[in-house]
């Protein structure tokens, strides 16, 4: 099994109103891709401040799939084409770790 | 419902024994602590080279807590102080990011 962990930081100017039109962005798309066994969508909890704890994220994705294949299929899904080029505009930075899980 | 997730990337000296060792000190560590609902541990996948994609890192951690309290009661625990005394010459960072879920 695989954790596909993705971390977006927002522009600064991101209104309230397009966060949460990219929130559920991410549902639809997530919904609409067969491979995706489960996911989890959050946004920085309000855990104390701590040297090595990063709260300056926007918003939170971590999608299971069965194996590395299934996650290559759905890089190149047409939704996640069409959700990228939708919701890109959106961001600041954008960083992606990919977890084989034993 | 809250993630909390730790990247550690490990000190290039690291044998192959001590990363076993950490890893099962991890498990360990979890374990024995009964604000953890549930945990999932990983190394990189092999999911294919982007410019956002960071395989880096050594081992990752997934940790779920049903709130920011647990969070807290888990990060005194005394199992925390001790496993962090024993592994944390390992590593060369760690970053760790919490997600509220929703």
């Amino acid at each position: 099994m695989l954790i596909h962990n993705v971390y977006f930081w927002l522009k600064d100017e991101v209104t309230p109103s397009q966060k949460t039109d990219f929130e559920k962005g991410i549902k639809d798309f997530l919904d609409s891709v067969d491979e995706v066994q489960k996911y989890q969508i959050g946004i920085p909890a309000s855990t104390p401040d701590r040297d090595v704890v990063d709260h300056s994220f926007g918003v939170s994705m971590f999608v299971w799939f069965n194996n590395v294949e299934d996650h290559n299929i759905y890089q190149v899904h047409p939704a996640h084409d069409k959700f990228v080029k939708r919701f890109k505009d959106l961001w600041a930075k954008v960083q992606v770790l990919d977890s084989e899980m034993f």
